[in-house]
């Protein structure tokens, strides 16, 4: 099982087929079971597919096209029971889909919500107060299989008891 | 492979029994293999246990006693390349630590380095400037086996386009 850890790697070309939705439904189960500060679970998903991908995409220009569909990943301040820690929980719920995407044969990629980005597109979206877009991970099935995956361990980077 | 993701839950109550330190190392190349912003792996890891863990326990007491060994994830800010991302780096690779101690069969919890802390932390461990501690996992072999896993999954945190 830490085959899945260590070998899956961002997908930025994707195949036009669908993903099926039991598989959107999969992955989002994966994401919130992903543990949260004092398991306050402060997040919120919405799948983005067709023309409002399309506009999504037209202003988060750094998520790269072709994927029939993904997943926003959203803060919801209302959740957060210690302040500031939902960049946590999103961050491992975002950690979990994109395992569950590689664990399915499919392919995805963690691209950012920059916050310059943020109102226009909780506009488009009809995004409440006090629930930010995070994250967005574009989902479907990989064009090429990855090549061999080299392990980023860097034994530089462990230490023992003091730095 | 979902069962991972899904079933994963923290554990509190450790026995004494040592951790292999193959283990160790196979749990830290998970966590190097979390994705990072623009692949920057703004992260650094120190392994604790003995006398050091007593003393990092007796500031950051919000982490449970009782395990053997645990690792203290590190911000390095040196290596960001996006302002403020180590804590989204940081967050994955404890994820990947979570999951590959679950997948040994080991336990462990995601505790948080409080702000409050992290400069007794940081005298006590020779840390350096410009790297933070950010997040402890204490590892070790649970004393029982976790009670069924319910999901948390919940259908009223998934929207379809728009919210």
């Amino acid at each position: 099982m830490l085959e899945l850890l260590n070998k899956r790697r961002s997908t930025r070309k994707f195949k036009a087929d669908p993903v099926a939705d039991k598989d959107l439904q999969d992955i989002l189960e994966a994401a919130m079971n992903a543990p949260s500060a004092v398991n306050e679970q402060a997040w919120q998903f919405i799948i983005l597919s067709g023309s409002m991908l399309d506009e999504f995409l037209a202003i988060n220009t750094n998520t790269p096209e072709g994927a029939p569909v993904g997943i926003l990943v959203c803060q919801d301040l209302r959740a957060e029971k210690a302040k500031g820690y939902s960049v946590q929980d999103c961050s491992a719920a975002t950690q979990n889909i994109l395992l569950a995407v590689h664990a399915k044969g499919l392919g995805g990629v963690w691209t950012t919500v920059f916050p310059q980005n943020a109102d226009k597109i909780k506009s488009l979206l009809k995004i409440p107060e006090m629930v930010e877009p995070f994250s967005f991970v574009p989902i479907g099935y990989p064009v090429e299989k990855p090549a061999k995956v080299k392990s980023r361990y860097d034994a530089k980077k462990v230490r023992r008891n003091t730095w």
